[in-house]
């Protein structure tokens, strides 16, 4: 299948100083579900089944590296509550532990599907998905495994919150956590991640943790310096993270760890949309050398939302980024967060996840906010939405 | 047609201080485009066509009394550049002057039915176009006649900017505007408008082109105190407008005038985040007594949005209002705007404009920002979107 007449493609393969690597009036293939050729519509190949773009912009589809989408329950009180003033706290976490808990495997593959439809209706390929709302060894487990029936990209997020009944044996819940859910949990999941936080898990809890996920096969990933400084992202940068996601408050000293490694700082920029906190500084992070990415973190309580342009827009109007590097970090950033290099960019070898949107450019993502511009979705060449 | 199983309705009957008239397990009975009884699910009047709303809200079709939809060209470039710094300047409106006057009655036609078929699928079942990119009397009549095609909401808007070519002859185009270019869009339109700002047209000047457009048999309405402090609301107020759009920069003598008159304050909240100027204070409006729209202000310019569901949630995450303030005053509150009794209302004797929402209270429009969640929209009781 041949994609021609493209009014501006994002490959996000460099140009010169253009990092989106933009082509204008431009052409893809797509034979089997990979990119073979990309270039000028004009110097394209002939091909029987041609797409014609009609002029509009074409990116790489979305990679959303965080999400906790295997829940029960609603918590749209509690939303309410905090935008009239209550401040969002981690421990509402326990109330979607309980529904959780409670729910049906159907009940949560349900409510999965149907949350990762309308993230692909949004332009959304690749989604992350986290486990933390069982935090027991069977309800972890459960909920690994319903993730990995629709997407590979599944974490182990056991140290999500202690839970109740864990709230005067902490140190018990880590064990419980590093060996046998763990050993229940790896088989279906790719990554182990902690939430590093005053409310959640110390530093030295993250480091054993992480350390015990490395040991079982697991890459790391961390929710760090969401609520206040903190010691996240350096404990991922020590443990070598994919990602460290949140980074809203930073000292230098983290900035410049993040800077001098591979791990990337994943912004969530609609969890302070919807939690009123202060925006990470997306310009310092860029500015001192680091790779950031952003994803929506989709949950019931701090951020129920899973629309990737509007993190493109909340990026550009509130971090100050802009859409070209928005848009890179929504979808090649994300890549990286993921330590995958076979999507997030459009070129050949890659898979042919890409974004028909409706609009020239994609300046349109930040400049038409909350409008449904998403116009076609391909996943490995095949439409999705 | 009878929607049954609503799980929240928002009817907008006040029910004692609930303004929002919200029942649960509802029912509408609709009749020949006209809603003919509203109740519990367990009481509704047999009905041959029954549709099941599986337990999700349903609210009135949001009323979308501010947008500038008969244009032609491009001004993305311009969002990028203020995004990276450079400020809002209404002069702008003069690059689209000139690429709506190139343009041709069919392609203004396009992009209009364009842009409104996308509003409708967000929701919208009612929109108000304003003419103001032509500025001559043929480009003007042009507009209003394109624009009367689609809505009975048409603003006669020659009072956009000063073109131009009468940069130096202010008074000869405010002569223009309220006698041959007036004479020739009133038969089109059902408002006059002026957009009183530094940079646009004074006080005086408003108070001339609204009384003549009063005298003409249009309702007046206002876009004022949206760059700065002005005289806007009071000549509004004083003139008896329908509406005062923007309220940015209000002096307590502002609310007060507002508070105890008929004119609605339109607040537009999609410009403030396009533009990154401070949100209007819809607290203290409320709290006033005024009564309080939210519109989109679709333009090119300063606002290239037509979100309805994104400006419930700016209105609750960055105005303070609360949810059901905001669902009202979208929907509601842009019927008083418009001085439509008809629409805005889920009522016996109103017509049949509602949103069915793929969520079970309205309290999702702000808890899922960006998300499409608007299932199914209904016009005069037809399915439009
Ligand atoms: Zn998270
Ligand atoms: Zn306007």
């Amino acid at each position: 299948m041949l994609i021609t007449n493209i009014g501006e493609l994002t490959t996000n393969v460099p140009i010169g100083d253009d990092r989106c690597g933009t082509l204008t009036d431009a052409a893809v293939l797509i034979e089997d579900g990979f990119i073979t050729w990309v270039g000028q519509a004009a110097d394209a190949p002939a091909y029987a089944e041609v797409v014609d773009a009609g002029g509009r912009a074409v990116i790489p589809g979305f990679v959303d590296s965080h999400s906790h989408l295997v829940f029960a329950g609603d918590r749209a009180d509690e939303f309410e509550a905090r935008m009239t003033g209550v401040p969002y706290a981690a421990g509402g976490i326990r109330r979607t532990v309980t529904a959780t808990r409670a729910a049906s495997d159907e009940e949560l593959r349900e409510r999965l599907a149907a949350l990762v439809a309308e993230s692909a209706r949004q332009g959304t390929t690749t989604l992350e998905v986290k486990t933390g709302y069982g935090l027991t060894v069977a309800d972890e487990a459960r909920a690994a495994r319903i993730a990995a029936e629709i997407t590979p990209e599944v974490t182990f997020l056991g140290a999500h919150v202690v839970p109740a009944e864990y709230a005067d044996a902490r140190d018990d819940y880590v064990d419980l956590v590093t060996g046998p859910m763990l050993r229940a949990v790896a088989p279906h999941a790719k990554y182990i991640d902690v939430f590093c936080e005053r409310g959640a898990f110390t530093a030295d809890e993250a480091r054993r943790i992480l350390a015990a996920g490395i040991a079982a096969g697991l890459i790391p990933r961390m929710h760090g310096n969401q609520l206040g400084p903190g010691e996240g992202v350096q404990v991922a940068v020590e443990m070598s993270a994919a990602s460290v996601d949140h980074c809203t408050f930073l000292s230098d000293d983290d900035v410049a760890a993040l800077a001098g490694s591979n791990t990337v700082a994943t912004l969530l920029p609609g969890v302070e949309f919807s939690t009123r906190q202060p925006y990470p500084d997306a310009r310092r992070l860029i500015d001192a050398g680091a790779t950031v990415a952003i994803a929506c973190d989709c949950n019931p309580g701090s951020c129920f939302t899973n629309s990737m342009p509007l993190m493109v827009a909340l990026a550009v109007r509130e971090m100050h980024m802009t859409t070209a590097e928005a848009v890179w970090a929504a979808t090649a950033g994300g890549a990286r967060a993921l330590r995958r290099n076979d999507i997030g960019v459009i070129g050949p070898g890659k898979r042919a996840d890409l974004v028909l949107l409706d609009a020239p450019t994609r300046v349109h993502l930040a400049y038409r906010p909350g409008v449904p511009i998403i116009e076609r979705v391909y996943k490995d060449g095949v439409v999705i939405a």
